[in-house]
Parts: structure tokens; C-alpha cells; sequence
């Protein structure tokens, strides 16, 4: 493990920047060169609640043998004199709009978790609204773009200067679904539903009235209901039309996890052992995807795992079936996919870490 | 309010019992002959955890113008010694199975909130395995049944013996949908999903694996896929066959409340008025739902009432429909639907000591 | 009952104004006169998340013999034209201290759920830093302020103009003390400790950092460690010295409730007897403390009741003894409370409209 | 890292000693040898609601590098054929009465994590109602025992053949406690207050009336108030009387995590510097606990770290303090400090496998 490579992270106050900071910490492979943590950074601010970075979080603050956090403005002239070559921005849609085009032309490689780069259609892109200087930058930054899943895209991402890290709902919907419709095994007329839910740390750190504890609490809710903005990744990578699948979010009150129940009709009835072919063939190599082979997936098993869990089941007659999805969306949903392209861009194995 | 009636509950330890024996202390119409509440309670039971229920619940326990606790053994000589006319069973199925027959013999009305007459169809009523002595009276006893849900059934429950009330998931789903299938809208075809999380106390008050404040906490699981017990009711009541509609029950890590999340395609383009007309239509005259006009129902704002809401979004196109349904399954989904029942049962107005 | 008086609560969107809101609708003397719900609400505000309050709240929209919403800013021809006689002041601190001598100089009789004037002693006073424009008229207000708990001052507060109504967990620390400090039980040398913990709601519905759900859920903190400002109510109304108590309040992930441990010495052992004749004694003809005598009062059986419940365990040696209360912070902590000492005012019976 | 030892669990499938199986499984110097998960495991079983094990915690199963499931009853001739050398008991503290004995006979070093060999003097046992076939060998074995704390009892540890594995809640109390009684600074007579609050893991896995969602959920309760059976572990530990102190636990609706808010009066004045001091000089070389400077620790930052995190505020005048010390009851409650205790015994780093 001698070869090594400096990163930093960008936005770790958030949920997502705070785990990504802590897997990298701990990544064998960057001990040599500890993780930089970038950006103006209030050390009370990461401790929710005021409690101060360095008695809740003292790995990231201190420099024995671990994270070296700047507390500066960001700016490209600390990257330079740092060394970085990696940079994962954990930063909010608009910023990474600005920032990643730089960052590329600086020669950094880039792993940005937020929505800024992964859709390839304008139609679909429409929902975030960007606002771009450069337009025609943009759209060749767009092209050079990765979707950040190595279930599906492991070579491109291996050699991107961009990774366009995937949204925590769309994840949970296109890991079980990309198999069987890419099989052909999926009647795409009669319409695939998705139904997800997630726990509040989705929702982010803003406090908000609908992340007020009050509403969140004791309640189930459903919104974004044909209109969810991770709509466009499931149609552009599962390869379907708006019309053939239905995407209806709902906020659980739980922390984190998200649990999908996806319901498809197949065009010729299945067997579980079809379908188990199916998917095992689809994830030969995938060392973070978990298939339950007798039971259904649950939030508490695949929480505070890098995982994604799926499992299925067929009505009696084979034409359809009922699969479960569950991950953590602050991990296989964000920050340990994040690591998982790192691996792969840099050779190395892709659970390295994560497990 | 001269004309009242002597009623029993047997079973008033259970949850969805507790709740109907605090309704029926609080109904204006009861308070010249207070309730009786029969069989054998343990003062200590209801308390979950062993608080004295004279101390959490001394409405049930005194006789200050309030319940009758009959902590002996349920006998008929004791209804009869009591003048019980009308009598509400809150007991498993199988107990109800038995008694319910008896009672009828002995010219009680009878309000029965188990599964065990529920179902018309044979087939639909093999998921119960029920043990009959007696087949023949058994199949009587079930042809006088009424499905207990007064917004399809209302004229029917008030001439009615037996009122065989709704499960709790079957409430949320039937609501929503019959007037949509009753009108013609719904493209069978396509196919129906009923996506529906229940809180814990639908699980009763068993202490279980699957009860355990570890199991159920911070976690969401779907169960009984392809099997829920409740799906004779939808395929019965709706009016469609096992083939046109998925039925998903997930366990939700709150104490109560039901949300159906149901998908449906139209056969024609529809808008959010002539939607609206279709269930304002329907609904005339049924007090205990509450259509949402401009937002969806969430579960916060159902529990502890006696309503079923519902609400609906349309996709850009009119071609399909999200709807969503919330209610408390141990009120609507169970003990206030029992008293509506009663309340149509003796030509008082539906929602009287409901509000 | 033809006795009714106009009332009208300004501060509806609030949790604790909301909670008044439904009582004062639901009480039986007030039916001739709805209750007028004034000032300057969003009809979207109540309803947490932007839900019309329409849908959720209905009864205080619409005018079929319920509350009448005033979507005006607040102004005092406004309750004049509607002739209000008793005003619930949900509002802010600073705001309380504004309006109320004006509201006096109106003749009008005032009800302030807010801490402006509960504290007799300007020591006490300062941790609210209050503002006021005419220092004389503020100290002249609050020589009629009578603070507002029945079990300590009815007679005061049948004749009261002002009446201050006690804090959450003041409330929940006082009931239980001040029967035996006042019986000359405790050893205050030894010094008392009370130990509070309170649901969410008690934070207010402002988003915030400790509102966050991701902060509150599946956590415990405590705070205010000898500073929280309901210190000055108890060393107050229990005649204690700020030496002699210390009180710590804890954030509970829960909704809803108040569960207080408290821990006193005696200067003579004592027995259960003895300890349960000075509690009955002090809460003869009080309706809304409930006292356990085999059990320990736990939060679910306190709130959405309108109660407080005390229990107590003595030591062995009878030297000793842990209490232990509960309430429901938006009801006996606030809005019935204020409803309990309306009821005095008017000379009603105490529990009117609170069970 | 070349020196290992052959390791064994019983009872892996409670809460504890599948946290032990866990961190065992990553323990750097056990790479060598896989530790044993010994008993009659049902691979259904620890995976709660019947998920097999071998897809929730495949680690445990299988048998590429890790863990080494044995599903047989458990016999000493198991051990002795797998090379047993370090036996962790996750048993019943019966089972653990019996076992021990036995155990030390035949040269094994046990780590016992119940209750069974925690307390030196008969009185502070009776609450246990040991049954003991052979009562002097049971008071040899104890005298062999060593308080597994290695803050207090560090070097005894490194020789001891038996490790009495404290209590969750005493070393939440102990931990804070010791460093000030130890120095004389506390005024005993004047009394302490040890007030706890533990999540529902707990109370264990066995589904009960305290443990079902419904009883725990939305809810806090105390109890075991003045006859909790840690409370002999407090006493003897901290070296105090019964009359000095006052433990009252509280079930916290949470899955894990205790937190202890403690109340202690000063012989003489304190400052924070002053009683800082006296903590770091008796933490020094104790990288499992943490002391926090600037705030108090909160239940949120402790769980699912091994770490017990202690702060405290003063009063103004310095003559009283309050304390708060938190912890996971899993983890420093349970399993993580079984491990230290081992790494102790072992001669290794006291933090290993544990940060």
C-alpha cells in the first residue's frame, strides 16, 4: 500500500461531508497522506448544537495521524500548495456548478455528491434551474461527466476526471431496477412503481419546518409526488420513459436509511431462481451490493453500512414481483459511494475501506 | 337524547378495546346506561407495564357515572343479568368465531372488529384456517354479516345483526379506491399498487420480536408480501381480482397511524376536479372522511381523530394518479368505525361522540 | 350554564396557543360565545409544513358554531368591536410585557402564558432582560399579577386581573414540593435536586438547531444547568433559597411531555402514610392532580390529559424519598392550566371543559 | 503483532455479546486466530424477526478470515478442542455462577459480562438470589474476581483469572464519581444524586411488557427506584454508603446510550480549573474515557463509540456541581469494555480494536 494520493473534502459540516471525512480518516490506503478538510469550517458548527468540533470529533481536528482541518476560506492556491490531486465537493448544487469546471482545468480530479453533473439531458436538468456563466463550459464540463455508480459505470469511472456522484433516492431505485430491465425481463407498459422512503437526515442540516422534530416525528409523509428532482437520474440510467415509472418519496422518522418497495409486472412469468440469476450475474463484482436470497431487506440491517441491500418476491403465478431496496443514504446513498469511485479511480479495490 | 341502549365490549384490554371503551364512556347517547365492560380484566393489564388501571384509566374502573369493569369471567347470564342489547367483541378471531353465532341465537346486535366474518368468499377466508364446530351455522351466521364500513355499506348496517368491521389496512385501501373503480375510472389492466406502513400498535399488544422497541425503532420493514391477510377485504369490497392490484403493509417505528400510498392508471385523462367530483359525489353524506383539496394527508394530522383523509396528485398528463390515504388504525381502522357502525345501527346521526 | 363570557386568544399558531385554541372550542360554557382567535394567522402557519389550516384544523376556519379566525393584525378596537372580557395572551415574552397594562387600562381581565409576569422579585426578573417603555406602569402591573396555579392561589385568582400563568416545568417541579416544604418535611439544608425532562414541543415551534430532528431523536442533553429561567418561579412558590434546589432540565426525544425526578431529604423519617396525608390534605378540592399511590407516574399516562400526576417511593429508613411528576407541557404546562384558572376566574367549576 | 490467543464467546446473540462478536471479529491482534462464537446459536436468531444470519451479519457465518460460528450446544470439550484460551461469558448471571467456577479450574482466563461476580460483599449480592451448589467454592472464585474497570483497577486486571465485567449504569456513575470521592472533595453527609437514563437495548432482547414499542416509545419512566440492583457496584466502587447516595434509572425511549446527570455538594469551594484537574490526574493514561472542557457530553456523541464521556458545570459560588457522564451501555456499558479489560489482561494497547 505504498501508493497513496492527497485528498480534501470540501462542505464537511454537512451530513454527507462529515461521514465521507470520517471513511477517509480511516481508509488504509491514506494513511500515508491524511485527508484535508477545506473551506471555512466552524469547529461548533460540524458538533450540531454547539458543541465544540474538537471534544466530538478530535480525529478531525487534531494532527496526530489524522484529518488536518482548515479553518480558511476555501481557495484553489490551498489546494495547489497542499498538493491536492483528489477533491470531493460535499458542496450545494450552485457551488459545484462554479467549481468543478476550475477544478478541472487545474488538473484535479473531482468527486462531487451533489446534483450538478449527473444528469446528461438538458429536459431533465431543467428542475435544478443552474445558473451558469459560461454555458458552453458547462456543457462541456457535463460531457465529461461520469454518473458515479460502479455497478454500472465502473470503467468510465476508472479513468473520469469527473464523477458525478449519485442522489441517496436514486440509488436505492436503480441498483434493483437496472438489472431486470436490462435483461428485458421488465413489461415497462403496465408501469414500474417506486415507492421510497427515507429518514430525516435526507432532508439535510437546515433546520426547516419539516425537519423540526415536531413534524417529522410520529408522522409519515409523502411530497415531491411527480415532481421529485431525482426523477431524471432514474429515467437516464435505468433507460426508461417518465411515463413508465412512478417515483413518490416520503420523509420517515427515522435518522437515516432509506427503504424502496419497487412493484414491476415481467413479460413472461419468473421464477425466484430466474430472477436471482438475473441479479446475481448483474452484480458479479460488486462487492457493496448485499442480495437477500430468503428474507426482505430492512432499514436496521443496512444502516451504518456501505451496502445496498435488495431482495424480492414473486406473487404466485411469476408475473410479478415486489423488491425491497435498502441503504444508508448517507453512506451507499452519499459518502461511502463517493469512496467507492475513489477506489475505483484509483485502482484500488473498491470495498477498500468501506467495510 | 332520551333513547339509549345497554352496550358491552368484551376485550377491553387490547388496544383497539381500550380505545372503544373510551369512546363509548364519552358518547352522549350512553350516558343514561353506562357501558359494561365484560370477561376477565386484570386491572393491571391495561396499564401496559403494570400501572394499577384504577390510577391511569379510573374512568373504567369507579362507578361515578362512568364504565362498569365485570372483572369475572365473560358468561351470557351475565349480559343477560345486565339488559345487554348491543355487544362489541374486541377479541381474536377465532373467540369471535365462536360466539358470534351464540350471541345472534340469543337476539343480541353484535359489532364484531376481528377478522372473522369479514369475508363473503370461501377462498379469500382460508388465510384464517378458522375452526368451526358447526359449518352450517357458521355459513348462516355469515350470510347475516354486513361489512362494517358505513361510507359503502350505510343502509345495510342499520338493519343489520352482525357488523363484521374492517381491518385497518383494508380501510385505508377501500376508501380511496372505491369510488374511483366504482366510476369507471381505473384501468384494471395496468394494475393497482396499495403501498400502505402502519405504526406499531397494528401489531398488537403482544410482546413479540417484531414488537420489541429494538425491532421496530429506527427501522422499516415490509411484510406479508403477497399474503397480507387484509387483502380478501380489498379484492371483495373494491371489486377486483387477485391479478389487478398489489397490496405492501410495511411496520413504521411510531405508535399508530396508517398512510396508503396507491397507485393508479386511468383509462382516460382525468383532472383534478373531475376527480374531485367523483369522491366529493361519493362521499356526500359520510362525515368521517375529509378530502384534501390542496395538499396530501399525512399521518400527523389523522391520529387521534376519527377520520379518514385523503388526498390525490395527478401527473402532468392525467394519466395516472397518486393518492394517499391517512388514518388511526385503532380509531377509523378499528374502534371509531365500530361506533359509527353502532351509531347508523341505531338511527343516530354517524359521527355522534366522534368529533 | 347560560353564563358565557367572549374570550379570545391571540398566539393560535403556536403549540401551546393551538392546544388553548381546541379547548377553549371544545368548552361547554362557551358554546354561546365562540371563542375569537385574533391577530395576524397564517392560515398555512398552523399547520406545520404548510398544510391549509383549512383541512387540518376546520373547526377554527370555518364559522358552524366553532372559533372565529381573525386574520387581522392584532389591534385593540378589534377586540373591543367583538367584545372581548377575557384575553389569552400565546404571545412572546416582550410582547406579554407590552400589552398587558394596556389590556388592564381596558378593563379587560388577562390570562399570559408567557413568562413576563410571573416573578415577584426583580432579582429574579433579570435573566429575561425585559424592556419596558414606562418602568413605573410595568412594576404597577405586575403588583396585580396573581401567578396562576390553582392548587396554590385560587382564591387570588377568582379576583385576579392579571393572572401569570406558570411555566412548563415549574409547574411540574412546584406541585410536588410544595406540599411537604410547606408541611415542614423537608430538610432544605441537605439541599433538594430536581431533575426534569421535557419533549420537544417545550423548544417552541421556531426551527432551530436543538429542534432539528437529527439533534433531538435518539439523543438526551441536558441544559440551562443552573441557569434555566423557570428556576426563579420555584424558588418563588416553593419559599426556598436559590441554595437550596438545584433543578436540571434534560431535552427528551419525545413529542410531548414533562417527567420530573425529584429528590428531598426529610428532617424525620416518614412513612407512605404520612407522606400520602400531606399530599392529600394540600390537593383536597384540587381536581386536576392525580396522586398515584402503588405506582410511579410515567409520561404516557400524563399526556394529552390535562392532569398532573405525582407519585413518590421513600428509602427504607424513611429519610429519603424520590418524586416523581408528570404532565403534559402544552396542557397542564400551559394552555389548561390557563383553562383551569379561567374557569376560577369565572367561578366555574375548576375541570370545566378539561376532561 | 505476531502474539494472538485463541478467543471464545457464549452467548452471542444478545445484544452484548453481539457487540462483542463484532469487535472481536475486527480486532487487529486476533487477525491470527478467529475467535469462536460458541452455544447452540440459531442463525435465526440474533438477526431479530428472523432474517437469517448469514445475510445480516454474514461475518459471523462464514468462514474467509473472520469468525467461527459453532451451532452446537456448548461443552467445555469444544473448547478444549478449538485451543480456547480467553473465554467471554455473554450468559445469564446464573449460568455464569455455574460456569466460572468450572471454567478457572481448567485454566481458562474468564471475562464474565453478567452480574455474577461483580460484588465483594455478601449483602450488596442478596438482590442477585445466587444458587450456588457449592458455597465455598463460590466465595473462592470471588475472591478471585477483579471489578473489571481498568480507570480503577488497571493493574489487577493485567493479572486477574477472572474479570467481573461492571454493570452499564454503574460505570456511568462510577466513572464521574471515583475521582472526586477519592479526593475528598465531595461532602457525603450532604448526599449524592446519581439520576440515569438508559435506552431500551438495556433492558435486553427478550420481548416483555417494558419492551414493546407501545410501553417505551413516546414515553420515560423510572424505576428500580432505591432497589436497583447496580446500585451495590456504586457503593462499593465509589466506597460510599448506602445512605450517601441515590441511583434512580429511567427508560429512555431510545435504542442505546446512557447518560447520568449527577449532583454533588463540595466540602469546600471549587473552581472548573480546580476540579478539572483533580479528573485529568486520575484519567491520565485512560484513552477510553473523555473529558469535555467547554460543554456537556450528549448521548448522541457517545453512542456507538466505546468511549465514556464526562463533563460538569458549577454553581457560582462553587459549592455544588453538576455532572454528566455518558456512554453507550453496549459498548463502555458492555462489550467494548470487556475488550479493554482484555487488552489489559493481554499485555496489549488498552484501545485496541477500539477507536
Amino acid at each position: 500500500m505504498t501508493n497513496t494520493v492527497q485528498t480534501a473534502v470540501v462542505g464537511v459540516t454537512g451530513y454527507a461531508g462529515a461521514e465521507l471525512a470520517r471513511l477517509l480518516l480511516r481508509h488504509p490506503r491514506l494513511k500515508g497522506k491524511a485527508p484535508v478538510f477545506a473551506g471555512r469550517v466552524d469547529p461548533k458548527d460540524m458538533g450540531r448544537g454547539g458543541v465544540p468540533l474538537a471534544e466530538i470529533h478530535p480525529e478531525l481536528v487534531d494532527s496526530k495521524g489524522s484529518g488536518q482541518l482548515i479553518q480558511q476560506p476555501f481557495s484553489w492556491e490551498l489546494l495547489d500548495d497542499l498538493g491536492v490531486e483528489v477533491l470531493f465537493l460535499a458542496t450545494p448544487h450552485q457551488q459545484s456548478r462554479e467549481w468543478v469546471p476550475e477544478a478541472l482545468k487545474r488538473g484535479l480530479r473531482v468527486i462531487d455528491l451533489s446534483g450538478a453533473w449527473r444528469l446528461t439531458e438538458a429536459a431533465n436538468r431543467a428542475v435544478y434551474a443552474f445558473e451558469d456563466d459560461d454555458a458552453e463550459l458547462a456543457e462541456a464540463t457535463q460531457m465529461q461527466a461520469v454518473y458515479g455508480m460502479p455497478e454500472l459505470h465502473r470503467k468510465q469511472i476508472a479513468q473520469a476526471k469527473l464523477v458525478a456522484n449519485p442522489g441517496c433516492y436514486a440509488t436505492s431505485v436503480i441498483l434493483p431496477l437496472k438489472p431486470l430491465v436490462a435483461a428485458g425481463l421488465v413489461d415497462l407498459q403496465r408501469g414500474i412503481v417506486a415507492d421510497a422512503k427515507s429518514g430525516v437526515s435526507g432532508a439535510g442540516k437546515a433546520p426547516t419546518a419539516k425537519t423540526h422534530y415536531m413534524y417529522a416525528a410520529d408522522n409519515l409523509s409523502a411530497y415531491g409526488v411527480f415532481s421529485h428532482r431525482h426523477t431524471g437520474e432514474l429515467l437516464e440510467q435505468i433507460g426508461v420513459d417518465s411515463g413508465e415509472i412512478v417515483f413518490t418519496p416520503h420523509l420517515l422518522p427515522i435518522p437515516r436509511g432509506i427503504l424502496s418497495t419497487i412493484y414491476v409486472h415481467f413479460k413472461e412469468p419468473q421464477t425466484r431462481v430466474s430472477v436471482s440469476r438475473v441479479y446475481r450475474e448483474f452484480f458479479t463484482g460488486s462487492p457493496m451490493v448485499r442480495l437477500y436470497d430468503h428474507s426482505l431487506p430492512q432499514i436496521q440491517y443496512s444502516v451504518k453500512t456501505s451496502y445496498a441491500d435488495i431482495g424480492f418476491q414473486l406473487d404466485s403465478d411469476g408475473r410479478r414481483a415486489v423488491i425491497v431496496s435498502c441503504l444508508d443514504n448517507l453512506l451507499k446513498g452519499a459518502s461511502s459511494q463517493a469512496l467507492q469511485n475513489f477506489n475505483v479511480m484509483q485502482g484500488w479495490p473498491e470495498s477498500e475501506g468501506l467495510e
